[in-house]
């Protein structure tokens, strides 16, 4: 692939870097999400060794941003008190120094979250994650998702995703069965992962929050997005070898986080 | 029963019937419901198999209600931009034919939640859920409760909720250790469940978000809503076998949701 | 230890009392709490045999706090309308005579709480409860934390403790490794627990809301509080036996919680 930089096998030395490294530094991760997935994403990054911070009204969000290590704005339920902290926080995480991803929920046919959205995506995001059908809508392509399906499949997203990149300067993940993650030049399609993530509410909100912990460390941000897709969908495979279905699957989840092991890691990771 | 219009076993197959159009159609519904219980309704219509959208903001939750298959109104924590939010969202499903389900929570002392269920009770509800303390607080004959506790007994409303049925021209669902459907001419009974349910928060509150999904796929609405119950307590049924407390009960309730199958529903429904 | 007024065997018994006393009046514990725990705090409250309700908007939150058995403010995501419901309750609450706890979640650093944590540990609380940090920060003689972790010791925050206590009158709990009551002039040190509870959000905020059951029902409220974080840490040890990680510690904790019985605590109960 023309965009791919690095050879896979480096992205996967570097992701367990970057892991271990989150692990040991505990990367306080703000996060200003929806109230679906607020407990799960906290346990998700108390699972991952990070140190989850819900800060997110006004006059708090900004303070807290400048000391926090990641910063995740999620756009499921954007009340008009949580967008006014939402702009404080990117504006004092833009002055800071501080990454911030920005994952625009079912945007397109939602007008106050997609207005949002296109405001914020030009502020400086560090990472923008969605599904294929929010970064089309996101790059204005698309007619926007019903939800959080995604309607379109990754691939019809990849150029959207590209341009998105370029546009803003964030490294762009896509969601789906294969995810890309591009900076508009670099670009791979990581192979982890498991349905059952789709059938838990969170499954992909969640994974933002582990963006902006993977972000927070010092390092190559490319490969903190790729380490931090790769850790959370290996879990995911692990946890669905004993799972039930998608109850179970939640809880193996969240041990399969805690209990990962770089061998594991290394012998699993799919990146190309 | 003199207002049972259907033989019981018609209402097994139909709510057989009812449950695969849900999981082969997988209606996106729509909740505005209360903050405790957003992350269990949102898992539960996944494990359903429905589609699970949590838009509950002005300017957003009245577009969306025209396009969802069911919408629930949940007046469990009504905040004052949740409140406008249900207004704007019962207009645009009224006008726009989806059907929504209301739920009462905790009506009769407080004063907020009580004056709002009035008032939506009227405009045209397809379906309300309550226990027997809410339905009695909502025909207005009642002291209320002392919240989602039901302090009457599911008989005790039963003629409440007839003449809730009559005034509102909705399907009435009584709550408790047995199930009463009624739409003041048809009434059934529902043998099905488990008293962990019970504690579980949310056990009822998911309920009425799975009414929205079988009521938001084409056919009878009364055999639509006599399955949602049926498919949601015999699944609690198969996850109190599988349980050691409430902790265990939650987790296989999802994993029993979402593997049920028909044998299991026609060999356990109890419908009378 | 001078400040120890009755022997640990007499605070065991009472536990135990006040254990049973709370699964035979199921006392109604109203929260104020922040938006990442209240699914996992209302499931503790089930499990424990009280009965939650989350009413905490204005015009409901005061009516309500009159009829329930217990009240938790719980400072960890303070929207400016749940302030506003949070000083009604606690208002009401004064009035009639409901216990109230405080927990002051993450204060220090941040502005808002932490203005509105002094305003309300001068109302009257009957229990504060927080991280040495954050007990530090009350007392005015900190830093502040960086939000949930505490960043001080337990027993770094135990003069401050005492000043608390002293000042507002509370009964103060310092959770940590090793806990610690105090009321100022007597006091004790609670040795149960798992590190487990850490790594799972709501651990620390479903213990405020255990305190409103226990100092919901007659008794000693010293003893009280003593018990609630007994009875608390003790089926956490218990989960922690059967858990293979963060996820399935948190479902087995609900489970021993609901399935506690007065020999375990007797046999594991240490305090000091």
């Amino acid at each position: 692939m023309s965009h791919m930089m690095r050879a896979p096998e480096n992205l996967i030395d570097s992701s367990i870097r970057a892991w271990e490294a989150v692990r040991e530094q505990g990367p306080l991760v703000q996060c200003l999400t929806n109230a679906v997935v607020t407990g799960f994403t906290a346990n998700v990054l108390l699972a991952l060794g990070a140190a989850p911070a819900m800060v997110d009204i006004p006059d708090e969000a900004g303070p807290f941003a400048r000391i926090a290590s990641g910063v995740l704005i999620n756009l499921g339920t954007p009340g008009s008190e949580q967008r006014e902290a939402m702009r404080e926080a990117v504006a004092a995480a833009q002055d800071a120094g501080t990454p911030w991803v920005l994952d625009p929920v079912a945007i397109g046919a939602l007008p106050v979250r997609t207005a949002l959205a296109a405001e914020l995506a030009g502020a400086g995001p560090a990472v923008v994650r969605g599904n294929a059908s929010e970064i089309i809508a996101l790059d204005g392509s698309g007619a926007g998702g019903r939800g959080v399906d995604a309607t379109d499949g990754v691939e019809d997203a990849v150029a959207a995703a590209r341009r998105v990149a370029r546009a803003t300067g964030a490294i762009v993940a896509v969601s789906g069965a294969v995810d890309v993650v591009t900076n508009g030049a670099r670009e791979v399609r990581l192979h982890n992962g498991d349905p059952l993530l789709t059938r838990v509410t969170g499954g992909g909100c969640a994974l933002g929050a582990v963006m902006a912990a993977f972000a927070g460390v010092d390092g190559d941000r490319f490969a903190a997005v790729v380490a931090a897709v790769t850790v959370y969908n290996v879990a995911a495979e692990l946890a669905a070898e004993r799972s039930a279905g998608p109850g179970s699957f939640a809880v193996a989840f969240l041990d399969a986080l805690a209990g990962l092991d770089a061998d594991a890691l290394r012998s699993r990771a799919v990146i190309s």
